[in-house]
This record gives structure tokens, sequence and C-alpha cells, in this order.
């Protein structure tokens, strides 16, 4: 492995994250927050004081990154960002445990929204504006990472994604790479900001707009107030937000081809039917199950469009709680947990294309019982897929829920929730979604500090797409060589 | 498809049927019940009345059974089993509702043990018999199944079993089949009637050692007690009981090369080393979190050794109340709920060889995030394993758990118990083991008509390892030729 180029990296890394962390000083300033300045100020100290040597000092004896290199510093890169971006929640005073601490911004950097928090009155501005910063800057990362390097990394990906991917030359990463991360960051950017202002127009003030925009954008979830967007009571912002949140669920490939004029790749593509078609399927079914209790249709569908589209995009923002609805509806909520949005959106999950693909191989599997020697090719977005990348398809579910289910047995341990909390939390936690059922409706607060813990790798190894941060649990990796 | 033939066997399978009612009729006579010799009577006259003209004027243009025609045979063999096996639960008065009848039949048949009875007083003899016979013709109806007659079939179990398989002609399978299925015929009959002897000399009285030496072979479940194993009370039937749970989940194959001196194919069996190193694992992890609520570490081993060889060999035989248990225990009952035993058992669930592949699988994936081109075969009793069947199993892994989801979604639209209890209930009832968590702890009665069906025929498609149940739903199977 090439330590000093991986030290040089996460060293460039830390000196961004101090950078990032200005905006929230600026908030604290405007607000005369003497806790902000505080809690800003002392986090940016540390990131720099190691930050800067790592990024001076480390002498790479070559520049070419392999699979091995890319993998741990994605991966470090996230559990780096975080272990640092939970010291202003602990020097703010907001959240003292650093391990809270740490779940809280794990949760944040790995888009997931699920949190410690329990009281929203009096909060830092700065500091909330952090958290939810660290949202749009782990969706913006998961852009890059499955858009721009995956696909450079290995081969594997490729086909998951529209993204041109520029070969398999690993020392092209950084130039080829720039181009594709700027495209993307530009389309990721005017979203948020469209967002931010449609937000505000309908009644938001500026500090929540912001929040609430950066929050949607990463699909995390984090929101500045307990009751999430059940507390502004506005059809209008919850249209908008629903809107914003279907739309971070699509490919953002396609949004590249939207601007190159590339109509026919959008209507043709089978991944963003599969999406829409899960969306208006669960509306459909959850508004049946959940109107009678709300009175009406009409705020069935209301709270059924804006819940659905909340856990299709794994952002997980709440407008009523899903724990009272009837079984069946809750029944769906579960699935939709596991399911996730298109590959190549800022969604957690297991992404749209791999349960489509799922579904056909589980068909053609049942077919295949009575037809064994006939030969059926797999096709998506019309082309055939490989066997290969079916199988590693299949593997990654086993792996998926072999997680949950370890984890689930993990926090356990702990003997402070049901199993119905405890799975849940394990699944959401996997898939980024954020809340769950029961115990952990709206926050994670009532676990202990070793459930925290594997909740915080199970978030991490969902969002990375299981695999990079399983890497590190593998002896090889750490071989010379 | 062959419709004839099909018919022709259905019509011998009913003739069987009828016969193997006739024990029961006669424990009815001996114990004087009215209600018995009705109940056996009435059930046998329509299996007669149907089954002798299906089997004397179906004339098939030809014998020879392809794959398609084999699984539709299994599938229908199964239903129609349980279809007229219901009727003596119905006609006695003990189970008068149709369908909580059938629910019944189609646990005691797929050997899965989850019951609607819910008081065990002054049952008919006789029918209460036939409930854990069918448990037995079960179990030898496995046996058959995947030891002989799929890996005929199809080549796709030939690896998950060790028996002969004697190629790919399918006019070969009847004199072939008769041979291997004679041999299990002979091992399953010694080990039930060992066991039954073991029973009477432990205190059981001849009635209660039959149904129990019945149940225990087919890993079954049914007892004739409210409260199962547990009201006995004997250290000694509790010992007997777990270790022939224990061994009626040992593939069948490994009996029959002991039988033949070939002594080096148990030890060297990797998949029963992988099932023992499961067992004794979860019975110490057990073990540890129980014994404290239970006082003694003597009492926790006894219950956890009892109850870990009834989850894993799919039995579902209570001693004590699982729910009872701390979280971390029920967490891993849960996750034993999944595995079940090795291939070629009695025992359902995704089966041991299928768990070690799989994660076998899952590590392979790991190492190939960042050694994307070396070439790493997986290998299992000594032997690498084909790309195509590890996918396979990858694929079986999905489906099972689709079905589960599935399964939890419609008997959660009856709004009835919980997730917890619908989870589990579509868990347990695909794995074939019996009791669940929550409601469904120790019977099945509180479901309406809509959810047992739906858990039938998940008990049908767990126990016909998924696939022929799911053909019958293939608008392929139907179509002429």
């Amino acid at each position: 492995m090439n330590k000093r180029l991986v030290i040089k990296v996460l060293g460039v890394l830390m000196l961004i994250e101090a950078l990032a962390m200005l905006p929230s000083l600026g908030i604290g300033l405007i607000h005369k927050d003497p806790r902000d300045a505080k809690a800003m100020l002392y986090s940016m100290l540390p990131l720099i004081a190691a930050g800067l040597p790592m990024w001076l000092l480390a002498k790479p004896s070559e520049n070419n990154m392999r699979a091995k290199e890319g993998f741990v510093i994605v991966a470090l890169a996230w559990l780096q960002l975080s272990l640092f971006g939970a010291l202003p929640f602990v020097f703010s005073g907001m959240i003292p445990n650093y391990i809270d601490a740490l779940f809280e911004a794990v949760s944040g950097f790995t888009t997931t929204g699920a949190t410690v928090v329990t009281d929203f009155v009096n909060r830092p501005h700065g500091v909330m504006f952090w958290r939810a910063f660290t949202h749009w800057i782990g969706g913006m990362g998961v852009l890059v990472l499955t858009l721009a390097l995956l696909p450079q990394m290995t081969g594997r990906t490729s086909h998951l994604v529209r993204a041109e991917s520029p070969g398999p030359s690993m020392s092209k990463i950084v130039p080829k790479m720039g181009d594709s991360a700027k495209i993307l960051y530009l389309i990721y950017a005017v979203l948020t900001v469209i967002e931010f202002i449609a937000l505000i127009i309908a009644g938001m003030s500026v500090y929540d707009a912001a929040i609430h925009a950066l929050s949607t954008a990463g699909t995390g979830g984090f929101s500045t107030y307990g009751a999430s967007i059940g507390a502004f009571n506005s059809l209008a912002i919850e249209i908008i937000i629903t809107v914003f949140m279907v739309l971070y669920g699509v490919n953002f490939a396609l949004y590249y081809h939207a601007l190159i004029g590339d109509w026919k790749a959008i209507t043709k593509s089978e991944e963003l039917r599969w999406y829409l078609g899960i969306y208006l399927f669960s509306v459909v079914f959850i508004t049946i199950f959940i109107s009678p209790m709300y009175g009406s249709v009409a705020k069935g569908l209301r709270y059924s469009t804006f819940e659905v589209a909340s856990l299709v995009s794994t952002t997980g923002f709440g407008l009523v709680d899903f724990n009272t609805w009837p079984q069946a509806a809750k029944a769906l909520v579960l699935i939709l947990m596991f399911l996730g949005s298109c590959a190549g959106s800022t969604a957690g999950g297991m992404k749209t294309i791999r349960v489509a693909l799922l579904c056909k191989i589980g068909v053609r599997e049942v077919r295949r019982t009575f037809q064994p020697r006939k030969v059926q090719v797999i096709r998506f977005e019309g082309k055939g897929v490989e066997e290969a990348q079916l199988s590693q398809i299949a593997v990654f579910f086993f792996v998926y829920l072999a997680l949950i289910l370890l984890g689930m047995l993990l926090i356990s341990l702990e003997n402070r929730f049901d199993m119905q909390a405890n799975f849940s939390a394990a699944l959401t936690c996997v898939s980024n979604v954020g809340p769950g059922f029961g115990a952990i409706a709206s926050d994670f607060a009532g676990y202990g500090s070793f459930a925290k813990i594997v909740l915080s790798l199970l978030m991490l190894a969902g969002r990375l797409e299981m695999f990079p941060i399983l890497v590190l649990f593998h002896p090889a990796i750490w071989r010379k060589g």
C-alpha cells in the first residue's frame, strides 16, 4: 500500500474540512453566539494542526492510485471527516458526550439523519448549520464517489451508473475525475440554491431554508425542529420538499444528459421508470390504508406523498409519525427502508437498479426451474447484463442483510429496546434513512455508546456501498505490498 | 405438459394418503372415540373416490417425466395432501373451520408445526395422531424430494446433497429413485423407532411417545400439550428429544455413508462441521445471556441446548418461552430462524450449506474489492464450487427474503398483530420452524383466513425450496407443450 499517498490525500481533506467550517463560524458571528465561535474555532485548530503537516510532509514515491489505496482513502476519509466533524457538537456543549457527537457527525456525513438531539430549543445557530452542512458535504462526496471515483477504481459499478467511465487507467483519476466532478458539483449546487429560494418564497426563514435545503440535497434529514417538517404546517413547504426529495433520488447523470439536451436518455431510462413506479405504487397503497385514519383522502395523499418520498430518497424527514399507521402501511414502510433510490443519486439504500435486477433474476430463477437448459439473458436499459454482475448484486444483497442482522444482534447486547426497534435501527442506519420504528421513531438518544458505535459503522458501511468499509476489516489490506 | 401423467401420479398419492389414515382409525378404535372413526372414515372416502379413477383412467401417452412435470407433481402433491389431510380435523370437530384445518394440515405436511389449536384437553386421539403423522409423512417426502428426486429432475441441487445423483436421464427416475428412497425410508423409520422406545423408557406414555417421535422425525413440532415438551418437566425426555432433533438436522446421506462404513465421509463433512459449529456457538451465546434469568448456568444450558436444537432443526418444540429472554438472545433466535440445518435432512430453513457458501462469497466479495483481477475459487467439501451455483444460492437468498417481506406485507393487511409478530410469522413459516415472536409465540389462531392462506403458501414455498411452488405462479408452466 502506498501509505504516503493515503496520508497526503487525507491531510488535504482535513484542510478542506477546516475550510468547510467557516460558514458555520460566520453564522455564529452574525447571531452573536459565543458558543458557535468557540465550537467552530476550537474544531478547526486540530484539523489544521494535523492536516497541514500531513499535506506538506508526506512525499509519495509515486502518484499512482490503485483500487486498494482508493478504497482505503474513501473509507478513512468518511471516518476522519466524522471524527473531527463531531468536535463542534462537543465544544458548543450541544452534545457533550463525544460518542454521541460522533454518532451525530457520522449520521450527518453519511446523510442518514438519525439524531441523538432530543431538545431543539435555543441551539447554537452555527453548530446547527454545521450539522446540516455535513449532509450536504456527504451527499457531494457520494456523488463523486459513485459517479466518478468508483467506476475508475474498479469495473464493479460501471454498469450501475450512466456516467462516462473513462477506462481502467488509474493514473488518470485526477484529471478525468475533475471534469465529471465539476459538472456534478454544479448541478448539485444549483438544485440546492433553487430549493433554498423556493423555501424562502414559501415562507421559511432564510436560516431554516438554508438548513432544510442542505439537508434535502444530501437526502439527509436533519431538521431544526423536533417535529421535523411537521413543525411548519405548510402545504407549500411540504410540496417543495417532496419534489426535491424525489429529484435528489434520481441518477445525477440524467441531469447531465438533460443539460446537454439528450432527453432520450431520460425518457428511455429503465431505472427511472422503476423508481417512479415504486414511488407511485407506494403512495397509492399507503394512501388507501392511512386515509381512514386521517379522515380524508386528501390528507392521506398529502402525508403519503411526503413520507414515501422521504423514505425512498432515504432522507428521513418526518411530517407525521408512521408508527401510528395501520400495519399494512407500516409493513410497506419497512420494505421501502430497504430500497433507496437510483444509483448515482445522493440517496442510500439498496438502489433501484439493484432491486430491479434482483426482481428480474428472481423471476428468471423460477423459470429456470422448469427450463434449466434455456439461456435467458437479463436486460436492463436495453442491454444484456453480464452474469458476473448479476451475481455480485445478489451477493451485495446478502451482505446487506447479513450486516443488518449482525448489527441488530450487537445492539441487542445492550438489552435496552425491543426487537422491532433494534431491527429497524440497524436497517435504517445501513440504508441511511434515519428514523425507525418504536423507540427510535424520532431519535437514537436512548442507545448506549456501544450501540451508537455499531450503528455508526453500519451507516458508514451502507453509505459506501458496503465494501470500502468492510475492506478495512480484511487483514490482507494491511499487509505490505 | 404431460397432464395425464400428472393426474395418474396424483391419483396414486391420494390412495396412499387414504392408506396412511388407517393407523389413526385404529388408534380411534382402541380409544373407542367415535369422533376418530367418523373423522378418518369420512376423510378416506373422497380420497378413494377421486384417487381410484384418477389412477385407473388416466392413460399417459408416455411415461417420461421432464423437470416441468416433476415440479408440478411435487407442488401439487403437497397441496393435495394438505387439502385432503385437513378433512379429519374438520370432521372430528377439533378444528371446525376448513381454512384453519387446512393451515394445520399444511403446517403438518411441511413439517412446520405452527398450530391453530389452543386447547389440548380431551382431543380425539386418532386425529391428534394423524396430526403428528402428517409431520412424519412430510419429512419422508422431503427426504425423497431433496435426496432422490430433485438431483434427477435438474442439475440444480446436485451439489447440495451428497447422494449419488444418477445423471440427467429423466426416464430412469423410477427405478433409481426406488433404490435410494428405500434406504432413506429405512434409516428414517429406524431412527423414529429408536426415539419412540427411548421416550417410553424415559417415562412417556406409548401414545405420547409415538406422537413426539413422529413429530421429531419430521422436524415438525406438533405436540399433544399446549406447553409442548415443557409439559413433561423431565430432563431425560428433553435430552432424548434434543439429541434426535440434532440428528434429524444432519444430511441423511451421511447416515447412508455410516451404514456402508464410510466414516471418512462423515469426519470430512464440511457442512456437518458448520452445522455443529453454529449449534455450539449458539448454545454458548444464549446460555450466557439467559443463565442470570434462570438463576443458574445449569438451567441456562438445559434450556439453550434444547431451544437451539429446536430452532436449527426447525422443529419448533418449546420448553421455555424465548419471548421472555433478553434481547441479545432473542436476536440470535431470530437469526437462527433463517438458517435451518443440513441439506438432505428433514429440516427446513435456508440450509447450512447455503449459509456457509453465502458467508464465503461475502468474504470473497470484500476481498475482490481491492483485488478485482485475482481469481478466487470458493471451495466446499474440498471441491471448487461452480460460479453458476454460487450465483443461484445468492439468488435463492434474495427470493427467500423477498417472500418473507411480501408475506409480512400481505398478512399485515388484516391489521391484527404488530410488525414483530407479522415478520416472525412470515419468517417462521417460510423456514418451517413453527413458533414466532409476540402474538404467535404459541399459536397462530389469532390470524384471519386470508393470513392463514398466505402463511400456508409460505410454508409450502419454504418446504419445497421455493421454486416448485413459485413455478405454479409462472404462466409459462401452464402453456401447451
